[in-house]
């Protein structure tokens, strides 16, 4: 069933909760792809209702990024949804979400300064604040989000904690194209040249991961042998970072450890990619 | 029953859910007089179950302000909350509050520049930041604060409402000595000569309220008059501020109007008390 009144999820959830049934929650930015369906599956496997959201959040975007264009299609979504028994699918639209005089924000100020963070000033606000709120409107036993947003499930792991919800956030594992480019919305604005380019993250990952269990360990060759992998694609046009950081504090590092992340967003053509593959 | 350990008062939270019975919530900073016990009694009236939460909220103090000689007696508390009835006090250790590494806040940005926000900086922050978490941990259907605060009753108001929390937030209004000096914890600090001067915020609201009834609208004007009646009392050492502002956005006023909100802080030796009252 869709629903897009925030009222009228808060009565459903009511009745659920009444029926002493347990939430899967999945929230998403729609425009489904097997990364969002794997993360519905692990929801239908846990809990007793799956509670699918679908919101382009606008607070998260940069003035310079792709929030207008960020593709967008509900009758699909919807349609993936029903086929995965999901069983309320959440659109809440942006002028209920944030209405005139909306002023309260959430932020976590740790973990959230390097990385994409970085670069993407006021994102990780932007997420844990309509995070929040759809953590409330939904009240989950347990939230679903994507490891390849590495630090955007660390940030919301944190957040849970340190304001003591009531919910558990599960990670779960990224799902690739055959080629290995991470999935996501995003892939959509590749060109087909872009796209053959676009593989160069994972291969770049990769050859990180290969040179660590061969012995190489300092980061500086690591991330000299992952520059090279992803400058070989013509269509690279930027590498915005490469880094290795502690899985927990996502604080660089200088020599790599088993466990530690290496993620890295890049450009191909003007589409920004991100991946990251844990050592 | 009195409660330390916030994961065992998620568990008992978690019974009463189970039960069907309805949580009222009283947050303090102990201290407990007769303000409290008001919201305490509105508490049981509405509410199967009263939760009175315990805690000096540290981060919610400047570094200058009076975090290490704010009053504490918990013995006192304790009897005052059983003799009321209450059903759960709820004391937790700031250690088990803000764990080292604790970085998640909350945070109103409307509303908390002006009055208090503009003296104490970070103390809205703190407010919310703790507000959210005791929410969380007691899940309660309603929360009651006092009018005394109100900058802070609204600041909540507005955090529940924006973050689409699941409550009610019930303001009670101002308890008052029999010379009209506002009930606080703070009050305490207060020598027999600054008590007899402490009535001077009291004196100057109701002077303002009677000159408006008046038909003076002016808030130049009515200020004056406030003025002149706070330093005719010998122990007020500063004005730090009085404002009449609008009970919904808080903004200062020119022309003072039905309902508006006059409210004010002043040092009565070195004992910073606030006031209000509503036009």
């Amino acid at each position: 069933m869709l629903i897009k009144d925030i009222n009228r999820m808060k009565e459903v959830i009511k009745g659920v909760k009444k029926e002493g049934k347990t939430i899967g929650f999945v929230p998403t930015m729609g425009y489904l792809h097997e990364g969002h369906l794997s993360l519905i599956r692990c929801s239908k496997r846990d809990n007793d209702i799956t509670v699918v959201s679908i919101f382009v959040n606008p607070i998260q975007f940069g003035q310079n990024e792709d929030l207008d264009r960020y593709p967008r299609d509900l009758e699909r979504d919807e349609k993936l949804c029903r086929q995965e028994g999901v069983d309320y699918i959440f659109v809440p639209s942006a002028e209920q979400m944030y209405p005139e005089g909306f002023s309260t924000y959430v932020q976590v100020e740790e973990l959230t300064g390097g990385l994409c963070g970085a670069f993407r000033p006021g994102h990780f606000k932007g997420v844990t604040t309509v995070v929040t709120k759809l953590f409330n409107i939904v009240q989950p036993d347990r939230a679903y989000f994507g490891e390849k947003d590495y630090q955007q499930l660390a940030v919301v792991k944190k957040m849970v904690k340190d304001l003591n919800m009531n919910l558990e956030v599960v990670g779960c594992p990224i799902v690739r194209e055959k080629d290995g480019l991470a999935m996501s919305s995003r892939n959509k604005y590749l060109s087909p040249k872009e796209r053959e380019s676009a593989v160069a993250l994972y291969k770049a990952l990769v050859r990180a991961k290969e040179s660590f269990e061969k012995g190489i360990n300092s980061v500086e060759e690591l991330k000299k042998i992952m520059e090279e992998t992803i400058i070989s694609y013509p269509e690279v046009n930027e590498i915005q970072y490469i880094e290795i950081v502690d899985p927990d504090t996502l604080k660089p590092k200088n020599v790599a450890e088993e466990g530690d992340v290496v993620a890295l967003a890049v450009f191909v053509g003007n589409t920004r990619l991100i991946d990251n593959i844990r050592l």
